[in-house]
């Protein structure tokens, strides 16, 4: 074990080492979690995964509930970050450009945590859907996250609007909405039915982009 | 208790009252797991949800299983139900009304089942999607129910491409794909967020179709 003297002579477990076998643990019940879901996951199932003690684990979680908690607010933050980094420039890129950078990091986000062969944060993410429903803590946290990127995507659509690529006579958080459910939906698409590139969502978004609309044009 | 008698003087329960039962049960069971979760839900729930005995429930069904699978497989039904309608008009309506429908459809699915005041289908959905991902059956039956609805969907957005409202050089099962995921989307918002009316996503439809690509027009 990875220890250090301090000046009273006691030995200390560094904080490197605390954190590594935190993050181990974690990815571990990250794996569980994703093959398997929350619920029907054990903290025996865990124990077995990361090949540790229940000691050494309890040690850092205090059980299911807080690894859950845990790994909800690490996808969560995951989801949060993706979202969030493509609003910063401006003006911004088009909308097909932008969706496709969102969901590239998302599905980018533990690449190596893969349940038979498939990526698993997709059904990560639909592990913390359902749990938010019967989670009040999840759900605050869920709703605020959603609420601060929606904030800066409201600003992405006002920039569209202004500049003339986009009608202005919409409400921008309607258009934020629908934009962020693309992506959730097609996050819950390679959850159900596997894998599927990027470039698929952003040819569907330059269809819809390309449509004609009869009724403004009369 | 509805009883009939037949010829060789067996009382024998009626095949309403069967059936009327299996739907209590199923009812009571969609409260407790919009409520709860397929998991965190034990038969003791249903049981006491329903007011029955565990001699009458069991006779329905073997376990709380044979209750998710038959839970889910209502959902998908619905679902598909509702995506499967709008399909059959030609040539289609524009693509915000065909989208405001199916959601507007989905969304009025067992209305009278409610969380806190909330509506329990989307909710339900979550915990489908995140079942599908440790169950084959219902990952099969999933898989199965979307590319069905998926070949209906084909026909409509090939008929936009042929009249000349959609850019004919993007595989319609890209668009496809992709409208689906707007409903999706919008679904796990009523279920993350609370209800949302279906103006919303019409409204971020009819924006994005009113954007100008600017990459083709040079």
């Amino acid at each position: 074990m990875n220890v250090r003297f301090t000046l009273d002579g006691m030995a200390r477990v560094s904080q490197e080492h605390l954190d590594a076998r935190r993050r181990q643990i974690l990815d571990g019940a990250a794996r569980c979690f994703a093959r398997n879901g929350f619920h029907a996951t054990s903290m025996q199932d865990v124990l077995k995964e990361v090949d540790l003690s229940a000691g050494a684990v309890y040690r850092y979680f205090s059980g299911k509930d807080e690894l859950i908690a845990a790994i909800a607010a690490e996808v969560l933050g995951e989801v949060r970050a993706a979202f969030g980094e493509v609003t910063r420039q401006s003006p911004p890129p088009p909308l097909d450009e932008l969706v496709g950078s969102v969901l590239g990091r998302m599905l980018g986000i533990w690449s190596s945590l893969t349940v038979d062969g498939q990526p698993g944060f997709p059904r990560l993410i639909m592990q913390v859907w359902a749990e938010v429903a019967r989670n009040e803590e999840l759900a605050a946290i869920t709703r605020n996250g959603y609420e601060a990127l929606q904030a800066g995507w409201v600003q992405v659509v006002r920039e569209y609007q202004e500049s003339g690529v986009m009608r202005p006579d919409i409400p921008a958080e309607h258009v934020t909405r629908t934009v962020i459910a693309t992506v959730q939906g097609f996050i819950a698409q390679q959850s159900l039915f596997g894998p599927a590139p990027v470039e698929v969502l952003q040819d569907g978004l330059r269809a819809l982009m390309s449509m004609s609309d009869t009724r403004t044009a009369s």
